[in-house]
């Protein structure tokens, strides 16, 4: 019997340099002989990818925050059941970019849909997948929209006004203070070696045995 | 200042009849000088369209019955935001091919969903919006699915097995029961002719001051 692989998702605003981060954490993991499984979301299945498609579609600019919500977690309900829960079952590590936190973040902080709402569809949606390490890259709002503008076209989210990133940005914070076991908050404007060091450091806890 | 519109929608098993009485229907209407806004659930906004194309895909075989259900809400939230309560307001009817009813039947009856995830679902994205009528097309399974048969190509959901589509049929009476005054079942069984006759007739309270 194999044991029980480990859960990270990544968290953070726009220009964060979670891609930057994705890449480095997957290199260390490797290094370390993890059987990993790198997945985002939305998206990681035919069908979350479809939906991805949709949502960051600017052209959708119709879509109802209501609407949104929930394919983010018709996204979500097939990624853990199609890849994330398997893959933890077969000893795998998940690595992803973005899970459960980030509702709360966008569709709740920023659109203002409710958290109990979110809560439920949680309940619904993830099967009690939580992850065993959250790291949340935080970043003021001006930073991280200068530097994500320098990446070019916008998606639909991208779009948004300074004030909705404020509210994800302290949504984000606040869940992380509530579940400081689960998170690890690194500062990233530091360079993207030490932001890296930092994540790194997050995860040893997760190579011991438990 | 218009009166609000009426909001009709059409509920059946498969090879009920429905595109058939909807032609028909509408015909109607038209004749007794209704602004009718006709549209179809799931789909009726682009984003909806693209949704429906997801879930009737039979290459999309994997879709998980949690992700299913929210996605069929995804549209529906929209279309009503969209298309059905600006309609409403305006003083158009809606005549709408499934609506709220069809989650009840296909994806509690049929798929096991939580009856009372869908009430709660309802209630976030109906915006209390309910239709004045609705007609069910009944029609026993074998008889549905033998006419559906000679229309060609199976979408994703027909091709379930019969005990799936018995367990929607039962769904759907058992909630024409419990609301009665909503409800008008016509036996499917009968010729085009006839059950035309029949949602006609049961339209006439609609034209009613009130």
């Amino acid at each position: 019997m194999s044991r029980r692989g480990r859960f990270i998702s990544l968290e953070g605003g726009e220009g964060a340099g979670k891609s930057t981060l994705l890449a480095g954490l997957h290199a260390h993991l490797m290094q370390q002989g993890v059987n990993l499984l790198q997945t985002r979301e939305p998206g990681g299945t035919p069908l979350g990818e479809a939906i991805r498609s949709l949502v960051l579609d600017p052209a959708h600019a119709a879509i109802g925050a209501e609407s949104e919500l929930l394919l983010m977690f018709a996204s979500r309900a097939q990624l853990v059941r199609e890849r994330i829960v398997p893959a933890l079952e077969a000893g795998q590590w998940v690595l992803c970019d973005r899970y459960v936190d980030a509702s709360y973040a966008y569709q709740g902080g920023g659109r203002g849909q409710p958290i109990e709402r979110i809560a439920q569809l949680e309940g619904w949606a993830c099967d009690g997948v939580k992850p065993d390490l959250t790291l949340l890259l935080d970043l003021p709002v001006s930073t991280g929209r200068a530097r994500a503008a320098r990446r070019g076209a916008a998606d639909r989210i991208e779009t948004e006004a300074d004030a909705f990133f404020e509210r994800v940005r302290q949504t984000y914070r606040e869940r992380a203070q509530a579940e400081p076991q689960r998170f690890r908050v690194i500062d990233a404007s530091l360079p993207q070696d030490r932001v890296l060091k930092a994540a790194i450091a997050a995860t040893a806890h997760l190579f011991e045995a438990g």
